[in-house]
């Protein structure tokens, strides 16, 4: 993508109602545009991010055999009365309206209800069974602060999956699968290294929960974690946690955390309050067991801004990033001809390049590659040219080299 | 993918409720999933049509330089106060909730005001003009009746894309380049040869507006054709157009046809009531020209499957099925071997197959394949293998062959 035909720009302006640090990253450099508080729109290069993580995650679950669907956000009033999460009492997110004839509706959460409702339709027998489906939808939920930018929002992408079985045994088992795959994500997203496994409270959920934390200090919880990092333990469940891992609470120390996953055992509490099963192999009728796995899509995102981002900018994991590579041109027609062949060669090899063609002064782009997070900086200039060199430099160790062209394409090789 | 891990079913029961033909057909090949009137999610099959329309659609708006975002669907009242569409009595297809401290909010129908509100932010000097951005994303309108499946939704899947302009001749220089994309698009669909750009009223939206309508015994419009189907006029504007073009308007017939993609030039109009300018040149304020181009995909979609099915079940072109094989397998031990053989080489070719490996009688599976609407079965079976053949049959013509090896191969390669 050429920049001069971008239509976002950045801008050295603080958002003066954006408290979260993301959000200010973001809204500078014009991955995300400000709706309302707790309401993006993401713009050509955040969907780039978004899209990403998205495939990361598309891959990670079609390998636990998740089959991609899409439910609706309309939900009907009958799906959640059975459960009791249509009252507002019990959930407090709800975003409500009306049809024309006076029917009420709300807009999609959580869709745990919505899947079970459906996948009655197609499970009759223990031989449908297990089956595990997963959907990216945009969640609404009336919150009542929305100060986290893209990490706690009132509109946010997510990943939810769904899997349906007919012993706890087998829930169990494949619960286990995805807690693997989840982990697979987050090392993908580039925050392996310092995201847990964490026992959960639950909530108004369930309490056969887990969270996956990442120790983030934008985040919003706090994790126990010993010197090591081998142990992390939510603060709710500190004592309990002490207790059976045969560890003094006093070596756990408290660090900022923010939940990147969160995943559910309903058992068979909602099946059998919705009245949902199938005829096991001895003929009976019996409730189907539900487990759930959610990942904030954009929330991971926001995550990843607080986590890896400098007194420059954003820096962007490679796996995450928009672009791999920032190239820029200062000088000249030489300079014009050398960076336009150079991007037309990366570009035919696959490499994503995001190419600073604006006449613009050469600091202006080095500090707008800086902002962007772009991992890979590569300079085109006449006196580069002269010497046959190109500059290099990498945005998360802000080293910078002269390179030959072919130690460019190896260095950019290596690093994919 | 294996037909015994997908975990939709066939159904031979039509949805009582449902009168629409596209969504009872869907419904029975489990392509789609009725949440309540006029809201459907989709299933594995389905969203890969969905997807197949989407990649289609963002190949050709990539081509006229529109650049991807997605906006929210959560509208501030603000937004739309400005030009009047807040009003219920203007827009009759709101939906709107309020947030926490009361404030009203709405949910997206479509997004002109949203988007030039947006884009102010970036542009500030004609340098910065023209642009145009889309996106896909589920809109939601409230709809008084929903009778007619995927074709007409209370949320559906929309692309919109919106052009920004200097000036009006830039604007309508593009907006001829966009409908010659849009006719790419339909093309594309297999749906070139029965759609026609015609002249729309405009309604509450514009006057300078168009609509790209399909021939198709479902549709809710009549458009007016001569014999050789080379003129076609929207009924509402058949005396205008006769005389336009000088033609007696005895010589069009009426023919019953569905709106598949709707564009408008809004001009300056909401830029004025918005106060949405540029600096131009001349260093003067002016207001953006402004033209918006929809296409609903669900909807394509719904058209797509009223259009082609027969008596036996939906029929897919080739380029928006969701695979392009049917594989069926009859027989024992050795049946089971050479298909799967063959379904390995298939999808390591590229080539998408839906494989029927389910313990079905040869009857259930033929009908399912039809039902399903996949463009090409392949047969195999103990009395092929003896022969060495594979049986090969269209869906569209219904012609059965029996080929070799090479000559299957040459076949499904040929109509890739």
């Amino acid at each position: 993508m050429r920049l001069s035909q971008l239509f976002t720009k950045t801008s050295k302006t603080v958002p003066a109602d954006e408290t979260a640090r993301n959000a200010q990253l973001l809204i500078r450099a014009g991955y995300v545009y400000k709706v309302m508080a707790g309401v993006y729109a993401y713009t050509p290069l955040g969907l780039r991010v978004l899209e990403n993580i998205k495939r990361i995650v598309r891959e990670e679950m079609n390998a636990v055999d998740g089959q991609e669907i899409v439910m609706s956000s309309l939900q009907r009033k009958e799906t959640w009365e059975n459960t009791g999460r249509w009252d507002d009492e019990v959930v407090d997110v709800w975003f409500k309206s009306k049809l024309k004839d006076e029917t009420e509706v709300g807009f999609g959460w959580s869709h745990e209800e919505a899947i079970l409702e459906m996948m009655q339709q197609f499970i009759k027998s223990y031989k449908d069974l297990p089956t595990s489906v997963y959907q990216f939808q945009a969640k609404l939920r009336n919150e009542l602060r929305a100060k986290s930018g893209i990490m706690r929002g009132r509109e946010f992408v997510m990943k939810d999956m769904y899997s349906l079985h007919a012993t706890e045994e087998d829930m169990d088992q494949y619960y286990e699968t995805v807690i693997e795959a989840y982990k697979r994500c987050y090392e993908r997203f580039g925050l392996g290294d310092s995201t847990f496994v964490t026992f959960a409270s639950g909530g108004a959920f369930t309490k056969f929960s887990h969270e996956f934390q990442t120790i983030c200090d934008a985040g919003e919880d706090v994790l126990y974690v010993n010197d090591d990092q081998t142990i992390a333990v939510n603060e709710e469940v500190l004592d309990d946690a002490a207790r059976e891992l045969g560890i003094d609470k006093a070596d756990l120390k408290p660090v900022k955390s923010a939940e990147v996953g969160n995943i559910f055992k309903f058992g068979t509490d909602k099946a059998e309050q919705m009245g949902v099963s199938f005829t096991d192999s001895d003929g009976q009728q019996k409730p189907i067991y539900l487990a759930s796995y959610g990942i904030g899509i954009t929330r991971v995102m926001g995550v990843i801004v607080e986590k890896f981002a400098d007194d420059k900018g954003i820096v962007w994991p490679e796996a995450v990033a928009p672009y791999r590579v920032y190239l820029v041109r200062i000088g000249g027609d030489e300079a014009v001809k050398h960076a336009d062949k150079l991007y037309k060669e990366l570009t035919s090899k696959g490499i994503e390049v995001l190419y600073d063609d604006r006449d613009e002064r050469p600091g202006a782009k080095f500090a707008d590659s800086e902002l962007l997070g772009i991992p890979q900086r590569v300079t085109v200039s006449d006196r580069l040219i002269e010497t046959e060199k190109y500059e290099y430099t990498s945005r998360k160790t802000g080293q910078t080299s002269e390179l030959t062209r072919s130690e460019l394409f190896a260095t950019l090789n290596k690093s994919s």
